[in-house]
């Protein structure tokens, strides 16, 4: 029945479009109610589409979450590996700082939880972990840290700037002091 | 009119006692209306006590952020000056990690944003600087670090950790590695 083939999808388009406004509104929590009230559909449509908010928010964060996935591809082969961890973390960081949610996303399905599992967490780390293992093993990054250990950092440093003035420059500079750490001299290669 | 008199203690006593609850369960943006709905009283007499919700939230959390205080001269007497610092620094991520709000209130209300104000983060500077001054001037932390760069790298953590499972081991670990930086060797002096 092709009616109600491109119903489905045309539903599933404007369940996501509405998600995405009501996303970036109110972050990851954000009413699945409200966002079936907007799309004209009812609660088991959504539902339909996306059976769990991981779902729906997968499918909201999934242009940014492939654009950074790339980005990994891109600077692991132009950079040295300890450049390259760190700008795809400030890529990260930009990201998260910018798309209101993608930060609590990441701290409610934290990287390493949920391994083999589709979420976003999940797919960052399969594109990023290999960034950070290229740098511990050239000894620019000392082997006791995790790809988690990075990820909650950046997402703690969007969510605790996200109401500052010049959010995007303070997270920077946050991120800076946390891979230099407190202690005086040039920062340590 | 002491009935009157008793009465208004008695309403600030329990919007107080209904404020840290539900501050306790939905954090920091706790709703006021169902504050007023729980202890029995009207908006009006909410505002009437506590005219903002920074007022409101500074009462919910003045014990702490009092204990906060004491806690800045007790380290700064007995330490040297870079593990006083670094001790406050873990003394108020165990506060945030267990105050559910606390992070919040200081994310929305950095020190220095708002100097001479009665906020939490504003009461919790004039313990906590001196600590970093000290350490800066003793060369063990170096000069271009701000109060308000580790308050917010320290609630960061906690908001970032707060779904985790051992949010506070989590929370723990990955402030000594923003303090220690992540390059290979013993962390510096």
């Amino acid at each position: 029945m092709p009616g109600q083939r491109s119903d489905a999808r045309r539903n599933y388009t404007r369940i996501l479009e509405v998600a995405e406004a009501e996303v970036s509104a109110h972050g990851a929590d954000a009413s699945l109610e409200q966002i079936a009230r907007v799309a004209g559909v009812g609660s088991a449509t959504v539902r339909r589409h996306f059976p769990t908010r991981q779902a729906l928010l997968h499918a909201v964060f999934h242009e940014r979450v492939q654009a950074l996935c790339a980005r990994a591809r891109e600077v692991d082969e132009a950079e040295d590996s300890r450049t390259a961890l760190l700008t795809w973390l400030h890529d990260l960081l930009t990201y998260a700082v910018s798309a209101r949610g993608l930060a609590d996303v990441l701290a409610y399905e934290p990287p390493s939880e949920n391994p083999g599992q589709d979420s976003c967490g999940a797919v960052l780390e399969a594109a990023g972990a290999p960034l950070l293992r290229h740098a511990i093993s050239d000894g620019s990054v000392k082997e006791t840290v995790t790809f988690h250990d990075l990820v909650t950092l950046t997402v703690g440093i969007a969510l605790a700037t996200e109401h500052q003035p010049d959010a995007a420059a303070r997270a920077d500079h946050l991120l800076r002091l946390a891979v230099d750490g407190v202690s005086p001299g040039s920062p340590p290669r």
